[in-house]
Parts: C-alpha cells; sequence; structure tokens
C-alpha cells in the first residue's frame, strides 16, 4: 500500500529503542528488530528463562510486550522520532503454547491516522506458519509530533 | 496452511444458507459467497438503501453483519453443515466511512479447535486495497457436531 | 463519579434521536431512552419479530445495535448535541441466548476524555440480574465540537 | 448473584499461588489477594520500580499481568484448585497513566460456563474512583477438572 512509507532504517530504530526504552534489554538483550517495510515492521524474541512460566512455555505477559514492541517499532518507523505512541487498546488471541526459542511478532499496519493508528500483529515460532498469537491493538498519537530527539 | 481444507463448495454453502438462514436475504438477497480456499472465505454484500445511515455511508451494524457472517461461512466451509457455530466474542475495529456499493469481506481462520474457532476479517470496498473495517472473532463449537440436515 | 455531569435530559435525547436518528424507528418504534446519570444511560430495547434469529433468540447484531445505541446515548447525554461520536472499536461478548421481550442496555463510561471516549455496557432482560452481553466501545470525538443542531 | 459461590478462602488461594506460581513474586512479593465475594475478587499490586517505565508510570505489561492474575484468581475462588483455567482472549483499555504505588485490580465475572469463563477487571490506585484500566478476558477451562494438588 502506497500510503505507507518508513522513515527510519532498522538500525536507525534500534539505536532509538536503546536509548530511549534500555529497560527492555533488562536481564539481556532479547528483542531484535528484524525488518521494516511499508506498512510493516517483524520484531524477534530470543526467549530467555525469565519469559517462561511453569511447563516451561512463553508466558502470556511477554507475548503481550512483544505484540505491544512490535506494534511500537511499526508506528515509530512510519512517523520517525517524534512525541511518543501511547497504547490505548489491546485486544490478544492466545492459539497455541508457544515452546522457548525464538518468537516472531510480525505487525501490519490497519490504519495510519493522524491521531489514532491501528495494527495487526502476528507471533510465530520462527520457522513455523501457525500463529501463536494474534492481537490487534489503537495507538494515540499526541497532537503535536515534537522532535524526542 | 496444510491444517485447513473446505468440506463444502461455494454452491453448496449458498444453499445450506438459503434453507437455514433465509431472513439474511429479507429485503432482498444482497450477500454472496465469493470463494472459499484454505483457511480462508471470502463474501459480497451488495449495500442497499436499508445498509446506510445518515450521510450515506454503510452503517456499523451492517458491518458487524458481514463480518459475522463471513466467519461463519468460513468456519461452516472447514466443518461442514453440523451442529451450528455460536459467535462468543467479536471485537471490530471501525477503520474508513465506507461508501455504498460492493463491499467484500475476508475471512482468515487462525485457529481452528475442537471447541473454538477463531478468526480475522478484513473488509474493503471492491477494488481498493484499504480496509474499511477489521474484526476478530471467536466461535464455540458444540460439544456433539450432529448434523443439522 | 463528580467528572461527570449529564448536560441534556432524557426528553432532549429523545428528540434528538428522532430528529437526527429517525432510522432507528425503522419498522416501528422499539428503543426507548429508560434514564441517563452522572457517568451512565440506559436504553431499552422491546424486540419484535424482525429482531430475532432462527431459534428466536435475539440476534447478535441486534445486540450490537443495542450496545453500540445506548453508547452513543450517554455521550450524547454528556457531551450535548455536537460534532457526533464515531465508533472506532466495539468489542462484544455474547453471553447467554436471549429471549425476546425488553433487553436494557446499560451504559457506563470509564473515560470521557477530549478526543476519545471509552465506555462499557452491559445488557440484560428486564427484570434478570444476569448479564446477556457485554460490550467496551471506544468512541472518536472530532476536534471542534460544533453545534448540529 | 447466587449462581456464584466461591470454593476457596483468600489464605487457601494464597497458598496456591506460592505453592503453584512462585514466579509471580520474583523479585519480591508484590501480588497480595485483597477480598473475594461471590462472583468477584481483588488483587493488589505494590508496584517497585520494576514495574515502572520511562517516566515513572506503571508499564503496560504490569497492567496487563495484574489484569490477568486477578482473573485468574477469581476463577480459582469459584472453580477450586483443579485443571488450570487458560486465557484465550484478553482486551485491555488504558484509561489514564498510573503514578507507582498500591494499585487494585478488581475482577467480576460475567459467564461462569462449564467450558469458556468471561470476566471484566477494573484496575484503579488504592483510594481513587477512577479506573487506570479495564480488561475484559475470556479463559478456558479444560474439559476434565482433575485436581492439581
Amino acid at each position: 500500500m502506497s500510503e505507507f512509507k518508513p522513515q527510519m532504517t532498522v538500525a536507525e530504530i534500534e539505536a532509538f529503542l536503546d536509548r530511549e526504552f534500555p529497560q527492555i534489554h533488562d536481564g539481556g538483550r532479547c528483542f531484535f528488530v528484524d525488518s521494516v517495510a511499508p506498512g510493516e515492521a517483524s520484531l524477534r524474541l530470543r526467549t530467555a528463562e525469565r519469559h517462561l512460566r511453569p511447563g516451561g512455555t512463553v508466558s502470556g505477559p511477554t507475548l503481550f510486550t512483544l505484540a505491544d514492541l512490535v506494534a511500537y517499532v511499526a508506528i515509530l518507523a512510519h512517523i520517525g522520532p517524534v512525541a511518543l505512541a501511547v497504547t490505548t487498546n489491546l485486544s490478544i488471541n492466545f492459539l497455541r503454547k508457544p515452546e522457548p526459542g525464538d518468537l516472531i511478532g510480525h505487525c501490519r499496519i490497519l490504519k495510519l491516522g493522524r491521531s489514532l493508528v491501528v495494527v495487526e500483529v502476528t507471533i510465530r515460532a520462527d520457522g513455523h506458519p501457525a500463529a501463536v498469537a494474534h492481537a490487534v491493538a489503537t495507538y494515540s498519537i499526541p497532537p503535536r509530533r515534537n522532535a524526542v530527539s
């Protein structure tokens, strides 16, 4: 869709996250921006012990965090390092129990409005076609897009 | 995804809907099954005056009905004419004001479990790439799949 | 909650709906504003044949319409007859099969922001405590609140 | 609502959580069951540094975790320490930026079916009436309710 045009590269996004959200790397770096494309972004989570729950599958809060973060990355890529997008709603369906390993969150922008952005996110285990979780989220963009840095 | 294999053709689905849900054609036939494919189905709505709201755009209840019906068609196509799927949750995002004309609801099955089915639906104006609405819905499949007819 | 203060009476709201949304009465008057209170509103639906589906229970689109309309009434009551609120998301859970009769939709405003309003709606059969459906919805308020009338 | 009758006391629930989900206390005990009542439960989160995000407000994943956990507590209280409820969907609206301190998640059961439970959760800062977040979630109860312990 030609309405979407990324404003930042993968390297620029990772540098921005490292500077503005260092806490996503608490306990060891585990999130990696895989790709950015028009209207899309992918984020990889390399799961560690702290992401698991009893039984050894990846926890719900971890999947929530991956969905929210890849959505944030997709929006950041398309509107640039401006006033931060704020999550207003996130609805997540848990479809299958995800095993530890690499999980890929893939975000697709459904609507990029001036004040609201709506996205969908599909989470899969790397190399497997079946979704383990699917989310739809809405983000509010503050009225003035002042540069953060 | 090889896990999905339709059990009914477009003609069989339309015959089933005509017999079991004649009321969807109240006021004149407007819903047409466009296609069925592994894990997917498309339903066309030819909007009439009764689907519009002040201002002349397609009403929210109409978009809800299209999303719910194409999901029902997709599930029916994959599990056959058995005990009816029941909508347990439907979350719909309204993205753009849809003009009257042909709307296409496209459903993709995210999970086809024994008792729960999760789907996503994208609604577009025929021939336009931008989604006007997007829905995620969950359906409950009654325990015993007795044939309805 | 003292943050909420209705700006319109039940009679004013009904007059506004009759003038601006006469089509909600198509097929015969069936929606009645029961009450308005700080942060709340109730709408009664007297179901008719056209609201039922095979099996004789109230249809999903009817419950969606009731949820959306009582939310609209609650917002209208609190911000006045200004630029119309637009539904951006509505997520509805269907909890029990509702029998025909009087259904009461009760809306509670969760957040009344300048540009976004979030509400929850509980639908019950009149006189019964158990909810038949529950919805959460978000409405966008256009930037300039010009009077509609 | 007389359909709801708790099967476990606050002390029994806390003992069960300590035994089965010790990881919720990783980094220091912060979750406390406040109360259980017919159809309801309340859980207190005493926020620590690890629950905050840049700017000093409570993070989205923390609110998600509180919503999910109080729902789990409410369901556990009403069906007993049996085969574990599994989150199938959680939809959360973020309403206000929550300051650090004690947050109370209050869960109300909307439907307690044999295989599906639907709940709503309101999160407030202790002592403040305004909700900071609101969630609706669906849990699947495995077919056989074998005792876990």
